[in-house]
C-alpha cells in the first residue's frame, strides 16, 4: 500500500503524542492514536500509564459519535485481548472507524498481528509499516523483550578522560558534572529497573532511585513530580551483605535483591526474589537477569555499578548498550581503571565497540555505544 | 572605523586565500591578500611558502599598473621590514594604491604597526581590525610566539575509551583508526617540528616524518607530493640512547636532539642541537624547547611521545593543546595508562581540561582541549 503525504503527516503527530509517554508507561509501550475525518483531526490520544486508557481510547472518547467512517493513526498495532482494559481494536470496531493505519505490528505474542484481524473480520480497512522505524525507536526495549524474551540492557560507566573511575586512595566525587549527573537521573526515569551491587550500594549508601529535583529542568517542565514513577531496583547480593538500615531500603519503590539461598530475607524489604547465583556462571547472571525481567515484567535495565560487574557483564554478553561519561579531567597512571577485564596478550582480544552518538553534557563527554559482535 | 559590507566579502575571500598556505608557509605566516578597484577583484595573492613572495606582491603582480588607485585588503599587516623579500608596504606604496585594509596589526616586533605606519607616511588610508578573529584562526602558533616568546604545543595522545595505551605486555598495534593515523600525519605537516623522546624512536624504530601517501585524500588533491614540506623533528636524548642506523636519520628532513653534553654526535645527523637538560628539572624542559624553537625558528611543535614525557611537559605547564583520540575499544585494567602521573590524593589535584572539539574521526573520537588554569 502507497501512503499519502496527510498519511505521513498524521503518524507523525501520533509518534509525537506517544512520546509524552516515555517516562511513565513502562512496562507497557508507548502508543499514540490520531482520528482522522474529512482532513481534519477530530481525536487525539497516548498511552501515559500501564493500567490506564490506551492511546485509541482516548482519541476516541474525544471524537465520541464523530469517530464512525473516521481513519485512526496508530503508532503500534491495537491490541486484541484483554488486559487491565478492554481490546482496543474492539472499541474501534464499535466506534464505527473506517480504516485503521498502524506504524508497526505489535509483536507482544498476546497481540502480533491479531488486533489488524479483528478489524478486518469487522470489516475495517487496514495498513500497516507507516513510519515504522520511528514506531521502533519509540519502544526499543519493550520490543526487544517482546522478540527475544530478554530486557535491554544499559551500561553506566562514568571515567576521567584517562579511563580513571576514582584516584589510589578510592576518592571520586565528583568525577562528572552536575549536567552529567542528571542525565543519570534521566536514565534512571527511562528505565524499568535500576541495577546494582550490594558493594556500590553499601560503599554509597546510594539510594538509587530518582530525585525529582535532579532531573534537568527540561524534564521536570513535562513530567510533574506528582507523576514520577520509580523503577524497580535489583540488587545483586551474593554475600548477603545488605542490612535494613540502608537508605536504599528507606525511599518508595520496590527493591529485589538476586542471593544465592533461599532462606535470606531483608527487614523492611518490600519485594525478594531469590535466585541460584553462583560466582563462576555467567551464564547464571543472565539467567537471573531474565528471570527477574520476567517475574517484574521489567523491559529496560539500567546498570550502575563498579568495574567488576561491568567487566563480567560485558564478558557475558549481557549489554546492549553502554553509556559512558568522560569528564575533562587527567587522574593519572594510579587511579582505578573503568573495567575490571586482565590478562588480555593481544589488541584482537580487546572489546570492540560500535560508537552509536556522542555529545557533551555539561562539561562532560558522552558516548553511545553497543558492542560489536 | 565602520566597514562595508564589501570591505567584509573581499576581507573573508582574502581569508580564504590564506588558507592555500596552511601546510607549506611555516615559519612564515598565512597571509591573503586581494585587491579591489570599482568594486571589482584585480588582483589576489596568498603567501605560500618562507622566502617566496608574500601575498601583496602576488596580487599587485596580478593588477599590474590598474593597482593605481585600489583597496588592498590584506590579513595581516603589511610587513615594514626586509626579510628574504623586500617590504610589501612599499610595494603597495610604490604601485599607488589608495587604501590598505588589514584584518590585524601583525605582533612581529620587526614590523609591529611599522607597516601601517609606513603606508600612513605615504598618504596612504589604512584600517585595521576587519575580521581579526578569523585571520588570529589562520596563524594561532605563529601569533602566539610572535606575543609571548614561546611556541605553540599541541600534545597528542591516544587510547582506548578506558585510557589504555598498550596492553600489560606491551603490544599496542593498532589501537586507533587508519584514519586517526592519518589525521597524525596532518597534524604534523600542519606543524613547524615533531618532538619525541629516543625511547620512542627506539622502540617503534619511528621516522616522526610525513608520508605523503599516508596523508588524508582530501589533502592530498590540494598538496601535491613534491610541494612537501617535511617538519623538523626534535627528540630529547637525554641518554645518548640514539644511535645513526635508526630509520629516523634515514629520511629526509633536519633532526635536532636535545641531551646533557655538547660533545656527543651522531652520525648522519644533519643538525645538532645542545641543551643542558638535566632530569630533574622542569624548568629546563621548558628552555630547552624555548631554545630550539628561537634557533631554528619553530612556532608550532606537535608532541608525540610516551605516558612519561606528556606528564612531564603537562606538568611543566608546556603544553597549549591536547589532541586526544580515543579508539571504540576497551583494554581492561592491566594496560598501560595514558599519563604517568601517580601519587594524586583528592580530586582536586586531578588536571582539569576544557574540551573545545569533540568530533569523530573514522571509528575514533578526536577530542580538542586545553588545561584549564
Amino acid at each position: 500500500m502507497k501512503f499519502s503525504s496527510q498519511d505521513h503527516q498524521m503518524m507523525q503527530k501520533a509518534i509525537l503524542l506517544a512520546k509524552q509517554g516515555i517516562f511513565t508507561t513502562a512496562p507497557n509501550p508507548n502508543v499514540g492514536c490520531v482520528l482522522v475525518k474529512n482532513g481534519q483531526i477530530i481525536g487525539e490520544g497516548a498511552h501515559l500509564k500501564a493500567g490506564e486508557p490506551h492511546a485509541e481510547v482516548h482519541a476516541l472518547r474525544q471524537a465520541g459519535e464523530n469517530a464512525r467512517g473516521a481513519t485512526a493513526y496508530v503508532t503500534l498495532e491495537p491490541c486484541s485481548h484483554y488486559g487491565r482494559t478492554p481490546p482496543c481494536a474492539e472499541g474501534l470496531i464499535k466506534a464505527g472507524v473506517a480504516k485503521v493505519i498502524c506504524a508497526m505490528v505489535d509483536p507482544n505474542p498476546q497481540v502480533a498481528g491479531r488486533g489488524l484481524a479483528m478489524l478486518n473480520a469487522a470489516g475495517i480497512e487496514t495498513a500497516s509499516g507507516l513510519l515504522e522505524a520511528d514506531a521502533r525507536a519509540l519502544n526499543t526495549s519493550f520490543l526487544q523483550r517482546m522478540e527475544t524474551g530478554k530486557p535491554f540492557v544499559q551500561l553506566k560507566m562514568a571515567a576521567s578522560l584517562d579511563g580513571k573511575t576514582a584516584l589510589k586512595n578510592g576518592e571520586s566525587q565528583w568525577i562528572t558534572s552536575k549536567e552529567a549527573r542528571q542525565d543519570v537521573q534521566r536514565y534512571r526515569a527511562l528505565s524499568g529497573a535500576v541495577l546494582s551491587t550490594a558493594k556500590t550500594v553499601i560503599e554509597d549508601n546510594a539510594s538509587l532511585n530518582i530525585r525529582w529535583d535532579d532531573l534537568p529542568l527540561s524534564i521536570q517542565k513535562n513530567y510533574p513530580e506528582k507523576k514520577l514513577r520509580q523503577p524497580l531496583r535489583i540488587i545483586l547480593d551474593r554475600q548477603h551483605q545488605l542490612t535494613s538500615g540502608l537508605k536504599l531500603f528507606k525511599v518508595g519503590s520496590d527493591v529485589v535483591t538476586i542471593s544465592s539461598h533461599f532462606t535470606h530475607s531483608i527487614e523492611s524489604q518490600k519485594d525478594h526474589l531469590h535466585c541460584n547465583v553462583c560466582d563462576e556462571g555467567k551464564l547464571i547472571l543472565s539467567e537471573a537477569i531474565d528471570k527477574v525481567a520476567q517475574e517484574y515484567n521489567v523491559n529496560h535495565i539500567w546498570v550502575e555499578a563498579g568495574a567488576t560487574l561491568a567487566a563480567s557483564m560485558i564478558e557475558a554478553n549481557l549489554v546492549d548498550e553502554l553509556i559512558i561519561y568522560l569528564a575533562p579531567k587527567l587522574m593519572g597512571a594510579d587511579g582505578r581503571s573503568l573495567l575490571n577485564i586482565v590478562g588480555l596478550t593481544a589488541m584482537s582480544e580487546a572489546i570492540e565497540l560500535d560508537i552509536t552518538d556522542v555529545r557533551m553534557v555539561g562539561k562532560d563527554i558522552r558516548i553511545t555505544a553497543k558492542i560489536a559482535r
